[in-house]
Parts: C-alpha cells; sequence; structure tokens
C-alpha cells in the first residue's frame, strides 16, 4: 500500500494511492493515519480494502505528511561513504545518531523556508525508514519486522548553524520546514530490497545527487536493530538513513547553498516524488 | 500554580498542588494537562479556580511527568562555567544545543533503568523551562513572556554512549527513563526570579550537585530566544538548561556512575523534589 494524506494544514484527510496511481479516499474507513495506523493490527483492516471501492480524489491539492504523530526523528549521518568523504570526514564505525526536530517535518512539496540569516542551507535525499512495532534492543535478523514502511525525506541541513555554531549538529538539523517526509508511506510488502532502491535529487533541473541504498555503510536493518539499543523504537517514529554523496556542501570548486527561488526535485525508485520551492524568510510560508 | 499530573501510565489524572502541599483533582473541570493547557488561555480558567472547592486527593500514588504533549525536548549542555571545567571543556561562546527524545521522559520518581550494557550512567539535576506560547525569533526581553513555567529535570546521560561511541552526544542522552520531569510545573508568576534558584542533586545521601541558576554562562530569557532563532517553540516543548558541576563524570579522584540499587534525589527551590531509585536493565520497569 502507498498511504498518504492530502488537504490543508490542520485538515488533512487519509488515503491511498492506487495501482492506477490515482488517490482514494480513506476517510470513510479511518479517522487520519497515525501512528497507531502503522502497527500491524493497524495496517490489517486496511490491506483487506478493495481499493477500487473506495472514492477517487480528483484533486488531492495538497499531499500532507503521511502519518500523524511521528513521536522521534532519527537520523543517520555519514552513513554513505562517498558522503563522508566529501564532507572531510571518515567513515563512522558505527552509526553516527542525531535528532532531527519533530516540529521541521512538513508535507513533500511544502515550501522549504531558510531561517532568517541562513547562508549555508543545504539539501540531502534519504530513505526514511518508519517504525510500525515497538523496537528495544532487536538483532538484525528481526530488525525488519519491525519496519512499517518506508518513505524519501530530505533532511535538509543549514551547514554554518551544523557545523560552525558550537556543540552538536541538532542546531542545523531541526530548523522549521526542514524535514520533507512523503509523498507516501509506502508499506514495507512492496519494497522488495530496501538495500537496492535508486535515489536522486536535483536543484533547479541540475542532478546533485544520485545513489543507490546498497552504498550504504550501515543497512537499514544494521540501523534499526543498532538505535533500538539506545532507546526504544515506537510505531511513527522516523530512521532516515542517511544521504548519498552531491550534497551543496561538497560540491567543487565551491561549495554551493540553497537560495530563494530555487527548486529541489527528489525521489526514491517506488517510494515517489517530492518537489519543494525555496523561499526567504516568511513565517506565514511556515504555519500556512 | 503547581500542576502536576497523577496515577498509573495511561490513566494519568489532573491536579495541582493547593497551598498547604495537598494534591487536589482537576479531573472535574480539565480531562487532562495538555500543551494547550500550558497557553494563556488553557490557564486562564485554572487560574479563576478557588483551588479550596476542588476535592483532595488523599493518595494521588504516582506522580506523573506534569504535561502530555511534549513536543521537544531541547537541552542546552555545559551552561554553568564550573561544569564546563569539570568536563574538561571550555565555556562556549553560544549555547550548546542538542535534542533529547521525548520517550526519554517519566515521572518524577518513576524507576531509573540503566542500559543493557552501561557503565557510565550519571546525572544532572537542571531547570526545566516550560514554553507557554509560541516562540520565534523572540527577543531576549520578550522571551519571558513565552513562559509558561518552570519544572525540575534530570538529565541523564550515558557517558559512554554520549562521547565515546561517535557523533553527536545524542546517543547519551535519550535513553529509557533517562528524563524524569516534575513533580510539579510551577507557573512562572510563581518564580519571582528563574535566575535565583538553588538546585541539587544527591545520590545515595551523599550531596553531589549543589548550585544556583544565578551561575548560568546563558540565563533563561537568553537562551529561549537563543534557541528560537532555531526552531519555533510550541507550548508543550521544554528547555533543559543545563547542569551545575558535580556530575558523576567530574569527581576526583576517579568518575562515579549510577548503579543498580543507588537512589538519586535532586530538587530546585520553589519547585519540588525528585526521587528515583536506579535499576539494572528491565524493560517491564519501562512498560509499568
Amino acid at each position: 500500500m502507498k498511504l498518504l494524506r492530502y488537504g490543508a494544514k490542520g485538515a488533512e484527510k487519509p488515503g491511498l494511492v492506487d495501482a492506477q496511481g490515482r488517490v482514494r479516499d480513506l476517510s470513510g474507513k479511518i479517522a487520519d493515519i497515525t501512528a497507531e495506523t502503522l502497527t500491524e493490527a493497524g495496517l490489517a483492516p486496511l490491506r483487506a480494502l478493495e481499493a477500487e471501492a473506495l472514492p477517487v480524489v480528483e484533486r488531492p491539492g495538497r499531499i500532507a505528511p503521511p502519518w500523524r504523530g511521528m513521536g522521534k526523528f532519527v537520523c543517520i549521518g555519514l552513513n554513505y561513504a562517498d558522503h563522508a568523504a566529501e564532507s572531510g570526514l571518515p567513515v563512522p564505525q558505527e552509526p553516527v545518531v542525531f535528532m532531527k526536530t519533530t516540529s521541521a517535518v512538513i508535507g513533500c512539496n511544502d515550501a522549504v523556508v531558510l531561517p532568517r540569516d541562513s547562508r549555508k542551507s543545504d539539501w540531502e535525499v534519504e530513505l526514511g525508514v518508519v517504525i510500525g512495532r515497538k523496537a528495544r534492543y532487536v538483532e538484525e535478523a528481526d530488525a525488519l519486522a519491525h519496519v512499517a514502511g518506508y518513505c524519501v525525506v530530505n533532511d535538509l541541513s543549514e551547514r554554518e548553524y551544523q557545523i560552525e555554531r558550537g556543540g552538536t549538529w541538532d542546531k542545523g538539523k531541526g530548523c522549521d520546514t526542514f524535514g520533507p517526509v512523503g509523498p507516501w508511506l509506502v508499506t514495507a510488502d512492496e519494497v522488495a530490497d530496501p538495500q537496492a532502491l535508486d535515489l536522486w535529487l536535483e536543484v533547479n533541473g541540475k542532478r546533485m545527487q544520485d545513489g543507490n541504498t546498497r552504498t550504504m555503510v550501515f543497512g537499514v536493518a544494521q540501523l534499526v536493530s543498532y538505535v533500538s539499543r539506545f532507546m526504544t523504537l515506537y510505531p511513527g517514529d522516523l530512521i532516515s538513513t542517511g544521504t548519498p554523496p552531491g550534497v551543496g556542501m561538497g560540491q567543487k570548486p565551491a561549495a554551493v547553498y540553497l537560495q530563494p527561488g530555487d527548486v529541489m526535485r527528489l525521489g526514491i525508485a517506488g517510494l515517489g516524488e517530492q518537489q519543494q520551492r525555496v523561499h526567504a524568510w516568511d513565517p506565514q510560508l511556515i504555519d500556512g
């Protein structure tokens, strides 16, 4: 299944994408797609539905984050060897873990708003792993059974805030609008191998990132297992698994950062595409 | 007002502490204390109540985290000059910001459970600042108007995970049960000066931390203003403002870490006390 939410902020409806790519309205079946929906008990009744019997939504309008109630937004740093190299950092011995704020989450095509004095905002296409079952000291062999599904994430990052402003990376990772998620949550049964997915990102039509999840340093099962030793993962939690090479910070001869008016387009094979326009600081675009 | 929630996990009731220190039941007035309750619109009807007219709760039992729906748990590192020194780190030029997971939050007297292989779990008494009004690029002069109230926080930290396991601090900060909050949320009107509060922590009856918020490097108003430049703060968000000297990592001649059976007692003048017993790994104690 491809689950999604659509509609204006605060008035989102649940839906799914049918085999023909049309949005079908789920609001007659469930009130919303929440963390609970992503458990096996929540997904089972949806799996049993006949998609063709659900109303077609001709104009879904805005695509919202695909579920409500994300408890944690856990991120993995430097998880593609080539990206570590372009960042001038060694490949980590064990996963680098940091947290993104859940208040940074936006829909896949929502406006990205640069912080007021941002000069080094950057893009990062990433595979998002959505937890569907409580995961605590999970063995690698069992880890994927705790995954409800996958999604595209743009782990936007203000490099000056992240690297030059002291302390940890979190300052540059949790800015408002810096976490586009979606368009869909694709349930795990439809992703044959999470380590064989092409992912890419373009800025103003120019291909900047081009990778495949097979070159991850730590794979999805390893990451779920690893993170679950430091904190319990609950349904609705998201792990974003790191980005392949091609971020703005790594461009030669000089770094390239996002400017107002830029358009990012990014996607992962089978998981859909995102497109965000970059805006100068404007709080109304955040509150929508 | 001193707001609190009491009762078993998942069945908490709202209450307040009256002038005589008795718990009064608020469940006839509001369903729960949530992020919404902490806004001025949410607090106003509670302020108008006659505490003496509310039912006394003779045996409140477990004290829960004082509000539900914490969106972000933002922490400040090395914010007391003496603590930076004992950590062997310079006083930061600007606030060090990191994120604690909201899944680490527990009630003030709930069990603290060490991760399975933890060897370096440590304590940190801290002043918690609870947001009551959306804060975004707030000036220092206006910052305190965005604070609903204050609370005691124990920012438990696994030092090996935090410092020796690569990447950011977050790995050692977000472990289950590593965020006791409470007993109460004391509304801002009852805290005459947040920069003049004694705070202390004892382990097994021995005083380990003894400080006063006047020695913070960056004060509460500065911190709210500063963090609000990197992310919007919403009602229910918590900023924990750093710890004074005396953590286990800083003990001489050798660091001292928490062991199963240890009892921490900690408090802040006017904000109440916490007491946690430390347990070896036992997931049942986490799930309650």
